[in-house]
């Protein structure tokens, strides 16, 4: 069983990595270098990790980085690192949704693969722009749409893509949270402080930085493509300028000549859930459902017979799946080895760049395309909501 | 402990209850018979059990009813019964939805108290025009909204009322089955055949049949009134002339203060979804859900505190839940026993009626008012969908 | 679809019961008239709910029964209600254990059917001589194991029959509550207080009371017979007189040429668990998983593939599951409608005797073997440990 | 929040780790890898992967070891790397089970700290003598009893030690599996081969292999010390050597009073069961149940309350799981997290080593000790089982 996750390249080989943002305090910053560094792909060099200079110093050499490759200045280090002979190959962009499309903008240019989180910027015209330098630049654009990364997401995209399910009719997307019940921002809560603030998230609060992430699953599991939505956002939270709920139902274009429609609810705002991200997706022939905190198992129900649970690397395991697991079934893989699995395949995407080799097909990540359209989503649904829930095309 | 269930009231004065439908082949009538036995306060004397009168006459014996009292017309049993010395006291309607109006009004103008099936009619005038009659009786006029008689949804109604949630923000109700998957109505499956007709079902086709059920659940539990909805409607399975799937946005009347939203889903076309009937609440202080198909549950997380599971009869069972418990806990109570309670509520209402008491505020049951709030939930429903989701005052 | 569950059979021919113990306060005798009301193939007639005189009467009064055939001795009962013309032709025996075979006898000898509750009786010895009686009378003797009333229980035993699983290596019983947790016997709980007295339950505690259960649920799926064992009993609360947990090792006799062994675990002192009963069972092919707090649910894992999760009444629910269903899947069925089966299965029989035709063979009800098992279970259980965990034949 | 994981200890001070065994083709290798990685405080710089040269040079070239420090004999690379500069600080043992002794052995002797899967060696002799030198050598020796370093078992530890549970009565265990239902080792299964070989594996099959962590996991959260165990140990499987199932009952000392008894059940041929591990520890007041496939939830049943389900690093969680959680609760962490605590536990130890520093009382990791419990616990069931159930001292 190859199923060891970890490098078959020689060491000396492994992408050197740089990092803006995910300075001490961060959450997401820590969650990128352990995925990084789970498989063995990556080797972090470099960092601009703080815009506070003691801050990025302090930080770079907690991590263990070469004084001399710690900045404060995401721009200066694009620079500086793109003349080194050993300069980073790849750069992982952890900030605050609005630092985003600058980071890129510097890297792409300079030829040096960006691994982007999500949502893709804080505005939809930087979002375009965005799109337009990553098409142009011989760089890869990453966008750690992490979920996708789990392999019985993976293994559902598949069975759907394999007619398991027959034509698509239906797709229902959840993604409950209730860390955000109280203003826990104005009591400096970090996390909240600059996820609830328009400057810096953008103009969607729940709907960006959950609601993306469900929409994204909800279309890469199905396969569908948006046409249009209806939504319904809200604040509820007094004093909160960007959503903590948003209920949105869905219209996907015919695929199969099949209509499909979907409803997906975020909310920051739902006591007792934690990180309640769910698909279900529903076919003529038969249903899937995933749910995040329990990412092991894959409910399949092929219409008119009895509920299967899939596990991971189990009987009945994909291929798909089996391509992204390191352990057998029963010992359990979570949300740091979806996240690799995202890291692992921007590898791939690289190793093959560096030998001029054509993509493995089965490597799969989130793009650009899938970036913007997160925006586009985010868009509509603050559009749709500002015009009492009308339909809005994306 | 006083779980028994069973009946204190002598035998001689249980209630006298007919029947109209439930003849051979039925589901919903063997239910109510079930429901109406478990606890020994009814005793089935009469019936109009189909309007085929070898149906009637086979169906009458077959459940051990004095031939005499067996009619193929409910009309003519309202009328003779209603003039015997020891006739009904009360009927029992578990027809198809378009008879229910007129078999109403026939016992109920002469004072024969009436538990009937839900939706309420099959139009929203005849719902309106019942409301007035059933207004107007003396008797009682009881909707088997059966999943109000579940001890855990009790218990959670109480737990709302209390305050445990805080003000409510968001309700989410889902009612997804996979009967109806495909076309089974063209091969004759009875109870397929009337629900996906208009004549006989009305306007809803999934909205009627659970969408009402998943409605009055979310408004029992929450305590909240409905203000407007947007519906996505959709018969996906070809040549069905009802909606077999609805997505619905909820607005509700602000209560202490608080702006309430919430979703629907209800679906007859998502595989693996046998009864999937559900109700999450979620207020400032806390969250609750409850799942039908686990009906001896009720997950419950105060905010900031871990998920408690709390069991029918178990510790943290209220008394709104004792009330209508029958056994210890960890022996599970289903469907029958919460359908049981709603007959036996009615019987408490029945006896309180026959002795001119005042009724003990702890029993709760689904009335007139119930229904017709069912009713325009449908015609919300459908109107909203009509003009692609606009939002509907109820 | 036949699903109903009510009588097919005409009302006057309903069977007439008389019930011995289950009086008011009582648990059990609550259930075993729900049980029996529940498909309507009793009518409850006579009654020796006491030995109390006032007690019993108040409680025949309760319960609707003529004062003329509420008696305060079962013995009284028995000789009477022989004689009268329409006296009763079962018994419901309901009391503390060791009334059990005195009861039993006086009726089984006047040729009316007992129905017991579990375990048979107090002693070894009694049980032994009940057999004998039982033997000899023409009148049948149905034993509450309710458990093996479940629709999925059913359907677990059919499928070890038909081979599903291939030969059976490993039967894991376990039933571990919590209510005797606490000595709340010396604090006047009535349940408690019979139940943990030697004199009014036997050898037994926790064994004779639910390690019955758990034993006879284990032989009655997996179709194994129990060979030897070897037990370690303990009464972990002080002053308690019997076992109040109970650990277990089996062997069962070699089946299809397959050696087979199994454990067992009851325990009254376990917090968290409020009616734990599970069976698993494996054999060379698959495995089956049955929990009764969930009691709709069937895991079956045919080896190397999906875990499979069968639903009463769904998609892969057999023909021995239907046979004693009521409703559709996905609306949950409990203890009471298992414990119903129990008397549906002993109506049906007695229906057999009255006009002497063959007994279907699908119809299945415990009996005096399975109680005399059960006895020889708890006396080797005593046995063995008593021999510091010696295996005692049985 | 302080839950990144990754080292604070500046780069060039991260453990310099050989590895014994592991080469491709092995599945514990690459676990010991990734979960040495995860927290980025080990570098691996040495390996004698394999015994075969050229695969263990294959091997090293794969993980991009020095050529030069890439060994195919174990001993060789103790010598050498002792008398590096810059050689190895401690080595990883993660061969079949008959090689750790002189593998661990050789370290120790040279003062390089033993990081060594579990079951410690294959014969009891040979876990005495290991232990002698463990004790007598100033490097550390870490055992990879892996289950120990989940943070919802860490919790349930100190639940347990802060006296929520009250005087522990019961503990039950249980690790079914199911990989070894057939006759794979004869088809050449690599796994299958050595774990089913008393040459390799020692006298325990499935007690060894799983058995051993059970029998830890229980000890470590419940805090007993195990007194006595009767054991009915089968090989299921013709032409095994080994065992594949153990049934066994447990004594443990008294503690603070209380007796106190478990039961243990290992298997691997119980089919469904993929990696069972459970525990549930029941005391006084309360009780507790933690299952290693869903590792980031802990039930918690304080006697007459409701079940409350704590997750990690969510309400409710304690110091002893936050300390080794790494992301917050809602996002699973999984098998290989659990795995790496035991690493930076380890970590943390070997720089206190280092600094000369006493070792934070909170940093807990299995050591020799807990290594020769298992073969102790090994060889009573082996024995007592041979004796036909006999209890047998440990």
């Amino acid at each position: 069983m190859a199923i060891e996750g970890s490098s078959t390249e020689p060491r000396e080989k492994r992408i050197r990595l740089g990092m803006v943002g995910g300075g001490s305090g961060a959450f997401i910053g820590g969650v990128h270098r352990m995925a990084a560094r789970l498989d063995d792909h990556f080797e972090l060099v470099a960092g601009a990790l703080s815009s506070t200079p003691e801050k990025a110093k302090a930080s770079g050499l907690e991590l263990g980085l070469d004084p001399s490759r710690t900045y404060s200045d995401f721009k200066e280090m694009a620079i500086r690192e793109a003349k080194l002979k050993n300069g980073i190959e790849a750069v992982a962009i952890v900030t605050p949704n609005h630092v985003h499309y600058e980071a890129a903008k510097e890297f792409l240019k300079r030829g040096i693969h960006v691994i982007c989180d999500k949502p893709l910027t804080s505005t939809l015209p930087n979002a375009r722009k965005l799109k337009k330098i990553a098409d142009e630049s011989d760089a890869l654009f990453v966008l750690t749409h992490n979920y996708t990364g789990y392999p019985m997401v993976r293994q559902a995209r598949e069975m759907v893509l394999n007619g398991d399910l027959g034509p698509i009719r239906l797709v229902q997307m959840e993604y409950p949270q209730d860390w955000l019940t109280e203003n826990i921002e104005q009591s400096g809560q970090k996390q909240a402080s600059w996820r609830t603030d328009p400057a810096r998230s953008g103009a969607g609060g729940s709907t960006g930085d959950i609601g993306t992430h469900a929409y994204n699953l909800g279309a890469f599991v199905s396969g569908l493509e948006l046409e249009e939505l209806a939504a319904d956002l809200d604040s509820f939270v007094e004093g909160r300028a960007l959503d903590d709920n948003a209920h949105v139902m869905m219209r996907f274009k015919a695929k199969d000549g099949q209509r499909a429609k979907g409803m997906l609810w975020c909310s920051q705002v739902a006591p007792g859930n934690e990180n309640g991200l769910m698909v279900r997706v529903y076919g003529t022939k038969g249903g899937i459902e995933w749910v995040q905190k329990d990412p092991n198992y894959l409910w399949y129900t092929p219409f008119g017979e009895p509920k299967r649970l899939i596990t991971r690397a189990g009987a009945g395991a994909s291929g798909a799946a089996a391509r992204v697991s390191r352990i057998p079934s029963g010992h359990p893989e979570g949300y740091l080895e979806g996240f690799a699995n995202i890291y692992s395949e921007a590898a791939r995407a690289i190793y093959a760049k560096r030998k001029g080799e054509k993509l493995d097909p089965a490597v799969i990540y989130p793009t650009i395309n899938d970036g913007l359209k997160g925006m586009m989503f985010v868009d509509a649904c603050v559009q749709s909501s500002k015009r009492n829930g009308a339909w809005i095309k994306v």
